[in-house]
C-alpha cells in the first residue's frame, strides 16, 4: 500500500515549528508496511490544500493529513477534503454534546465557532480526541483511504495509535516491514559506502547509509509475508555486512556510542575519569547522557585555563611551558594525572584548538591531542579536525570515546 | 518571489530523522521576503526526485533542495537536478584538489567515489562547504533559481547563511523584510504569550513566539518599502515589547545566553569556574561553546562520584553524609570550594537527580540544587524539573546560567 503524508499549517511554512508529526507518522506507517514516498507541508489555504490533495489522490492509496482541524477560520483541512471528494458536512451529535459538556464543566459558555469541530464529512468515521477538542476523521472513497489528524503531536500520537492504526491494519494485512540500524564508529561514510557498494544494490532487504554525527549508520530494511520472514532476511544481510565492516560496528538501533562504551566498562568492572581542555565538558556530557553512568564514570576535570591544568590536575609547569598546552606531552600528563587523582582505571584527556581564534602556523585551529591512561600505559595521539568550533569539539569528544573503545575491545 | 523547499532522503520518509532543514530554511526564506507555499520530502529515488522537481519548477521561482549531495550511490540530488534541466556534469578542479588535500592531511587514500562530490552541473556555481566534503550548488536557468544544500544541518546552516543568502538577496531586492529575534530567559512561553497577547495580533510588524530550548524567543518581522522603513517599524515594536517583558530579554538574533553572560563577565573583568554533578559537564560545555570563553572561564570540576566531590573539590564527608550529595549544603560547598580552589571570582555548582533511576519519595528524580559563590556570598536554591534525563540536564544547566545572569545584572 502506498501512503502519503500532508501536514497543513502556515507555521510550518514560516519555519516556526518543526514537522515532527511527519516523522512520527512516517515511522508508524513504515511499521505497518505502508510505503511512504512523499511528505508535503502546505499552508492554511483552501486552494493549495486542494491542489496537493488532488495530486496525492493520483499517486497514493492512503493519505494522512495532520493539522487544520481546529475551531478557527484558518482551520480548513476537513472542509477542503470534503469539498474535493464531493461530500457534504454533517453534524456529529455526540461530539457536539461532548464539546458542550466540556464547557459546562469549565463553567464558561462555549464559543460558537467551537461547534465547527463537531461537523464531519458524510460517510466518514469520527476519531475521538482524548487530549483536545478537535476530533480526527477516517474515510474511504473509491479505493482511497483518507485520515485526518489534529496538529499537536500530543493529540495526534495517541489518536493515530489507538484509533487509526486498528482501522489501517485491516487494510494492509499480510506484508510486514522490519528495519534494523547498524551503528559504526571509526570509519568514514565514503569508505563504508565503497566497501559495501554491492549491498546497496539489493531490493529486499535494502541497505542504506544514514547520517550519524561522526558515525556511520546503516539501515537494513526487509519486507516479508510475516514479521519472522522479514527478520530472517535481515539476519542474513547483517551477517554479510558484518563480514565486511564488522570491526567498526559498535551497536544497533537505539544504542549510543557512549552508552555501549559504558556497558563495556561496567562489564569489566572498570571506572573512567576525563580531563578536558578544548572539548570543555562535551566529553563528560556525552558520557553522562547515559542513564546509570554514575556506576562507572567518576567525573571530569575541565581544565580550560593553563593555571587550572597545573592546579587541579598537577600538570607540571615545565611541560606546559616546554611543549605548550596543546601537545602530546600535555595530553599524556593530563590523562596520567587525572587517572591517579581520581583513582580511576582509565582516563581520557583532550587538549587542542577549537577556534575560531588562537591558531598559529605550527598549531592551527583543529589540532587536537587525545591522551589515554590505563593500567601500565599512557599514550597520546595527534589529530587534525576540520570545521567550526562546534564541530571540532564534537569530533574531538567522539575520537576520545573511540580511543577508549578500541582499548576496551582489545582487553 | 515564490519559493519551495524539497528535502531528499529516504530516512525522512521512514521517520528516522526529523526535517529540521525545512524549518530552518523556511524561517530564513521568510526573513528574505520569499513566500514559501510548499515543502516536500522525497526519497533517494531518481524518478520521484525528478517528478517533485518538475512540479516545483511549474509553481515556484526558487527551489531549495536539502540532502542527497554525499559521495554514495544513494546521493542523487545533484545528478537528477542536472538531468532534469538538461545540464551535463563537469569536474570542479578546485574542489577535487581540495578533497585530495584533505585526505593527504589525514594520511589516508581518498576513496574513489569521493570525487563524485567535485562534479557540478555546467553553468552552476559551487558553494564551498566549510564543515564537510559535499559542496552546495547555486544555479539559474530560464528564470528559475535552484539551490542545492547538504543534508546535515550543521553543514547546511552556515552554507545557506554565508554562501546562498548573499546571492538570493540580489534576486529579492525591492520590498524589504526585516526580522529581529528577541531572546528571553526566566519566563515561560505561556506567561510571555499572555503578557504579549495584544502584540501577536498585528499585521506589520508581526510578532511570533519561536521555540527556544528553555528560553522564549520572539521574532518581530516588518515589511517596508526600504530596509530603513522596516527597521523603524521593528524599533517601535521592540520598545513596546521591552516595556512589558524587558527584564527577561537577555539578547537578540545570534546571541546565546551563555555568550551574553560571558560578555558580561568579560566586561566586569571577572572569572568563572563550575562544579557539576547531575549536569555532568553540560554546563561547562554550554559555556565553552562561545568562542573566546577561555578569557573568563577557568574550567570545571565534574564530580560525578561522591568520592570525587570530596577528593577533587574537598566537600567535607560530614556534609555529604549528613545532608546527602543532593542537598543545598552540598551545592553550596561545591560552589564555595570550586571558587577557592580555582581562584575564580564566581562559581556555579549543580547537584541533583537526572534519573531515570535513583529517585526516592524524599528526593525524587528532577530535584536539583544550584549553588553559587561570589565575593562575600555563597547561596543555594532548590528546583524541581520535569521531563527525561536529557531535559533535566539541560534545564539544570540553563537555570545555573540564569542564576549567574541575575547576579551579574545586579552588580
Amino acid at each position: 500500500m502506498k501512503g502519503e503524508i500532508i501536514a497543513v499549517g502556515t507555521e510550518l511554512l514560516l519555519g516556526q515549528i518543526v514537522n515532527t508529526d511527519a516523522s512520527f507518522l512516517a515511522a508508524e506507517l513504515a511499521g505497518l508496511g505502508i510505503s511512504v514516498y512523499y511528505q508535503t507541508a502546505v499552508g492554511d489555504n483552501r486552494q493549495r490544500i486542494k491542489e496537493v490533495f488532488r495530486l496525492a489522490l493520483e499517486r497514493s492509496e492512503l493519505i494522512v493529513f495532520s493539522g487544520g482541524l481546529g475551531p478557527t477560520e484558518d482551520d480548513l483541512t476537513k472542509e477542503t477534503v470534503a469539498e474535493t471528494l464531493g461530500l457534504s458536512m454533517v453534524l456529529h451529535e455526540e461530539w457536539a454534546e461532548h464539546l458542550r459538556s466540556i464547557y459546562l464543566l469549565r463553567g464558561t459558555p462555549m464559543p460558537a465557532n467551537n461547534l465547527k469541530q463537531a461537523y464531519i464529512p458524510e460517510t466518514a468515521l469520527l476519531l475521538p480526541n482524548e487530549n483536545g477538542t478537535a476530533p480526527g476523521i477516517y474515510l474511504e472513497k473509491e479505493g482511497k483511504t483518507v485520515v485526518l489528524l489534529p496538529g499537536p503531536l500530543e493529540e495526534l500520537k495517541p489518536m493515530f495509535r489507538d484509533k487509526a492504526v486498528p482501522l489501517l491494519r485491516k487494510k494492509t494485512a499480510a506484508k510486514a516491514i522490519v528495519s534494523r540500524v547498524l551503528k559504526l564508529a571509526g570509519i568514514s561514510e565514503a569508505l563504508a559506502a565503497e566497501k559495501l557498494a554491492a549491498h546497496f544494490e539489493g531490493a529486499n532487504p535494502t541497505v542504506a547509509p544514514l547520517v550519524g554525527s561522526f558515525e556511520v549508520h546503516l539501515r537494513i530494511t526487509a519486507r516479508g509475508n510475516t514479521r519472522k520472514e522479514a527478520e530472517e532476511l535481515i539476519a542474513v544481510k547483517e551477517r554479510e555486512i558484518r563480514e565486511v565492516v564488522g570491526s567498526y560496528i559498535y551497536g544497533q538501533d537505539s544504542d549510543t556510542f557512549a552508552g555501549v562504551i559504558g556497558s563495556a566498562l561496567l562489564a569489566r568492572g572498570k571506572t573512567l575519569v576525563v580531563a578536558e581542555s578544548c572539548t570543555g565538558g562535551r566529553l563528560a556530557d556525552l558520557i553522562t547522557n547515559t542513564p546509570g553512568s554514575s556506576c562507572y564514570f567518576l567525573g571530569g576535570y575541565t581544565v580550560y585555563s593553563e593555571e587550572l591544568k597545573n592546579k587541579a590536575l598537577g600538570v607540571e609547569k615545565k611541560i606546559l611551558a616546554g611543549y605548550g598546552a596543546v601537545s602530546a606531552e600535555t595530553a599524556a600528563a593530563m590523562a596520567k594525572n587525572a587517572r591517579e587523582k581520581a583513582g580511576a582505571d582509565y582516563a581520557l584527556a583532550v587538549t587542542g584548538l577549537a577556534g575560531p581564534d588562537g591558531g598559529s602556523p605550527e598549531k592551527p585551529v583543529g589540532l587536537v591531542y587525545i591522551g589515554m591512561a590505563g593500567g601500565g600505559f599512557v599514550k597520546a595521539q595527534k589529530f587534525y579536525f576540520r570545521g567550526n568550533r562546534e564541530k571540532i569539539k564534537g569530533r574531538a569528544a567522539f575520537e576520545a570515546l573511540n580511543m577508549l573503545w578500541q582499548e576496551l575491545k582489545s582487553v
